[in-house]
């Protein structure tokens, strides 16, 4: 856990190097970069992959809308190409390379620069898995950026297929907001992951609470803060998009409100689960300091019962010679009957007390 | 508890549809969805139940005002139905289906689309009831839609019909001000019913504290946290209403303006019980560790006065031949007396202490 | 102390009834409504009780200044007529009589309506005193509406009839001016008051801390939790006084800057205590766990240095046959010289630690 | 320390006088008021002590700037008359008199009021030395008054009289900077004074915490509160008066913007401290649990090795006649060698736990 | 480390000073202060050092631009006659001067005088070393003030060498982007530094936890309130650099653009960081709480199992003369046999309790 973690504070490892100089940071996740194009209009569709550059229709062309998406951000020299096809800013393609972003919205003119974070629940390694996205807008096409093949749009290329809905005779902004609906669900569905793992871990605090599970509540707490730095800045960028109007139609605002609303209920889910693990934490160190209670309640009771009977036997274990009560013949059984009698009063003393 | 504390983190599980579809999410509180139509001007009152969507009203006609008032949201199909007859974006009924919304108002130019949360108590299961309401707002037309048959609008139902005050002489924004108060109200309500039961822990907290008083605190302050995330965009949906000239009238406005006050005493409430509840788990600590401290004095107490004494007898209880004090005469009540000098000197010592 | 406290929760009893509609909510403090007149002009002062309302002045009446003082808003039947006479818009009538208003303004073009709370300590019951006073103010007539008859606004009366200073040469804005001064003043003695609780817990603290010391720590907390609720909004109230140029004249303007002051003056004091009680809860837990150290010490040092000295004494006290030791002639005094020891080193030890 | 801390929660106390009203709240800290008067011109220097009221100059007189020094303000008699010749608002007097003002400026036209808290550390009560400085600037003459004769405007006279430096040849406006360059510089020394002593406390926590080091950390910490209350205010005067257009000229406006940042780093290090301070008392806490758990492991591996080993001594310190041990040859060496096995497996056991 | 760490809390030691005047304020870092001079244009590069004032370019000199870097602060003669010769106004020399300045920019009309704090890791110190470094940038030309000779600046020298990249083409403005870029990726690397310290703790507090520990995590805790006292101000820096139309060209705007994204990164980490210490006192404090808990049982298990033991051995050590049982002949057994009994009951009860 520690590793994926820390790997989350250094966020920018290209320090030192010149503005502008392309170089990929972050893990490499994919062996092979790969290309792929849509094309498709009200009437018509068309996927292919693409290996050579040449075969990339340009950026502004006719009424059809093209929808490029690489896979794969450690080539990059690729990726210059690609950049200098569509003349996007070296800048831009730096931060395309550079997994560190924050989500942000950055507007060049011809294009408009998106990138945000996707999120989804690795079940192999039990933690968040995050992948960069970047969204290069133009008027009539979509460029995307992705760290691995991801099965995330795989929803939205299928309803192009399909021809469903109002995908295909909407612009490029109306596939822009379709991937972005697609990135916010998994957040949606991440959420729902940790709600869950948050009720087994209320459960285990009622039935056996131990360090290990104020650990868990540790590790939940870091994802959740993770979580809402990727949020945040998501709700600008979405806030932005909306009230963008050169490239979103009037049409798509109203989807983009919606999905504003959407990201505010993320948000809203994660502010409710970090209230929860606050409450949580609370809930297991005063049960800690109850049960040093139940233990040292025990204790006391225990010793105050048995030392002053361990005392008074052994007076009478002691070996004066002259000492009248041990020749008595009712002294031992009068001395039990005390014994017993101390006992009893400490014994109400505790219940007196509300101690037992 | 936990069951139903964990349905309000994971707010919206259609991810993963495309937008604009129509899927209830949500629990279904009604077996079958209903239609009651109530059409009134200042001299008139109409009320019938509708089946047929043909009998519907359109929105603007003439100086009747018409209100219709939808039971039960997974009738998806009479929705769709509805949503066609009066013009209304998918995206509206898709978030009227969807009961994970946040209370918002949104402008769609004919019409207003209001969400907000209706709150009781449910006596039966000990938890608060949330019920979603959508409000349509055309100029001579109101739609609510419901998630069960409420009493909650009974009451403007009732001085619809008997005309009294100024709600027939009024237009649709009028009523949509006398259902919304009707809801405020039903967190002045709530508001009052956890006070009550604040005032419960508070006795109890005095009485006999447990882990059980902590956990019963912890699941009132989520009550609040739910409660203040409920209430504060409400706060907002007033708050741009009031300020709506086009659907608000002035006279209409100042009433709006009073209901703003209104949930500003909501909010105030639920922070006061918010502190007081903050400030219960301190005391709660606080005497926790106070009757430590009380529990290791009594050890403390005991242990020292008897672990010399017990020492003092061990020693006479020696069997050393050559041990000349156990011939003398007089040993015995000396060695008692030191005994119950040092008792003495050791109380004197937690007296001077202040320990007991 | 509960009972009042919650008394501040269910701030907003009426829920339910129609808006508008007058029903008096909040406890009946004086037996009997009354209603006092107040005229004067630079030249001339006339203070009459009011029994029938036709005696009343019209709102805008010449050069003199009326100044009408309603006490008891339990009787709704008299305000309903007065609030017809002036004009006055019911849901300001409705606001007057339901106590739990938060201190605002609202300009109803012809008046202004103010509410704010006054408070004073109540030295019988050792609790603080609330009172709501409602303000409407038009050019040439005050109307104020207060729960009960207070001797706050004696002294502005008193200046009024001497003809003193400035307070007969303005008009009804100064005259408003003065009683929310004498009303801010409250807050002023209310906060020495509570300085004075403050300290004396302040030194309880350092001599006998306890339980006791906690919840009386809460107490004053929760107050100022309240103090500081009623505080906030007058701020605003004076601020938005200050800027409003119809009603208020350029020379009552600067008297309402420094009002404003004030206002912030006792936000800061409130502000401070709330700082010095937080302080107080630190202080004393680590008193507490420093006392539990104590404690721990004295059992820990008593009981390692007996219980090694507890088992020697017992092995020489076992009935074996074949203990040689029991039979040598200095046995006895090298025991006691080795339990002597044993003593010593473990009295060092102590030292060493620096527990004794 | 108490006493002076309650005296900055009661900050007004002549409530209940009518507004206006000259009356001295604060301590009185000089036995006789008076007046200097410096006036200067880049060519010419003229002290002089002022005891008549008529030999003040103008207001507004030629090129020559005049400086009228007013040292102790209980004489409200002499406050009232050179209020009456300078134009001074009553209310303006009012505050100068009543040293519980929050810093602030005011513009009434003709003059500018400032009111700031001088602070300097008082070596012999060990405490902060709080003094009300009031400025009141007219284009060509500045009146300061202050509560005791000070020497933190010794520095500004010298330099005035010397000539050095730009002083004489700017304008009023640039000799109200230097005298707030010169308070501002009081705060500097204060927080260098004060962060000696978090030093000192810092040192004497690792060597030897107690409560005293609790209670002198709270004592830092109300300063702090204090400090705060006095420096963020001034933040907001020196701001306002960089931005004022009408008194500053362009030239000390940029000293001004200095004097700004000057502002802004003593409420930096005023953070600090306070951080600092916080961290200290986490450090404390988590330092007395610490010696609380060395204490009990102490008190643990004690009662753990001797009471089995008492045990076992008690049970052949028994009297029955048929024990066939007692009679035994090695029985004793045996329970000898059994005991220092017990001992040895319960010694390796807290070895194994890492206690020892 | 108390050393270096209260050095930044005294930040202004010239307090009493008349302003404008020079004095070096800060530590001495190096012996002897240096100027060197670059001047470059696209096609040209020359680096020389200086030691005459007179070989200085004048600040607007055709097109070539001039870069002069002054190392060391102390020689304030030399500032001084720097100063003079561009036209510095005395304030900004005094700022230049002292090393306790918070990153700012200011507008001087000709010039832009930028102060921002350089950092750095000391591996030898082992702790963060801070630089400052003013920045005064012309039309054509940039001054650059160091305390040290810094090697941070080597690589913008290298490149302007070899005229790779765009920084031989761009003007001043860019090279001061440069300059910023290669200070901001040094906040980036000692957060590396102090997220690969971070992971050590977190190990060692899982593995030895103790008051070191504790005292480490405050260091950290420290550092990152320093560094976030440097980076929020240097995010405003960039900010308001990135929007001065006059100064910067469109063309460096976007890079400026790009920085300020860098410093919202480094803001990100630092708080992160932030809250994984947080998060490990926590942990820390319930490892604490827990291991007390594991202490308290044993202790409690052996004294609740032999208490009773060590009584009845006692019991049957008393020497009385009629005590019946002490003759029987199974007496002996039966009391084993009692005890084992008693024994097994506790362990049973310990059992039950989950406390083996």
């Amino acid at each position: 856990m520690a590793r994926s973690r820390r790997k989350r504070i250094i966020i920018n490892k290209d320090a030192g190097l010149p503005p502008g100089e392309l170089v990929h940071v972050g893990e490499k996740k994919t062996p092979q970069a790969a290309m792929a194009l849509i094309r498709y209009s009200e009437g018509s569709f068309l996927e292919q992959k693409i290996t050579e550059l040449p075969d990339l229709p340009p950026a502004t062309k006719g009424c059809e809308i093209s929808w490029i998406d690489i896979t794969g951000l450690h080539d990059t020299d690729l990726l210059a190409r690609v950049g200098e096809k569509y003349g996007i800013h070296p800048l831009v393609l730096e931060d395309i390379c550079n997994t560190g972003q924050r989500a942000k919205v950055e507007d060049y003119g011809e294009y408009q620069y998106i990138v945000v974070k996707m999120v989804s629940w690795d079940e192999k390694s039990q933690e968040i898995n995050v992948e960069q996205v970047s969204l290069v807008l133009f008027e009539n096409a979509l460029l995307s950026f992705q760290e691995r093949p991801g099965d995330l749009f795989g929803s939205v290329r299928q309803r192009l297929q399909v021809g469903k809905g109002r995908i295909r005779k909407q612009g490029a902004d109306y596939l822009t907001y379709s991937l972005l609906d697609a990135i916010v669900d998994g957040y949606f569905l991440l959420i729902e992951k940790i709600g869950d793992q948050v009720e087994v871990i209320e459960t285990r605090l009622l039935t056996h609470p131990g360090v290990g599970t104020v650990e868990k509540i540790h590790e939940l707490k870091h994802e959740m803060i993770f979580l809402r730095k990727a949020a945040w800045p998501l709700r600008e960028v979405i806030s932005s998009l909306e009230r963008d109007e050169r490239f979103m139609e009037g049409g798509t605002a109203v989807y983009m409100r919606d999905l504003y609303d959407h990201v505010i209920q993320v948000i809203d889910g994660v502010e409710t689960i970090r209230d929860l693990l606050a409450g949580m934490l609370d809930i297991y160190l005063s049960s800690v300091s109850n049960r040093m209670n139940e233990i040292m309640k025990v204790l006391t009771i225990i010793a105050t019962i048995f030392m002053p009977l361990t005392f008074l036997a052994g007076v009478y274990g002691m070996n004066f010679r002259y000492m009248p009560e041990l020749g008595w013949k009712w002294s031992y059984p009068v001395v039990l009957l005390i014994m017993l009698g101390v006992a009893k009063w400490m014994v109400d003393f505790f219940r007196r007390k509300k101690w037992i």
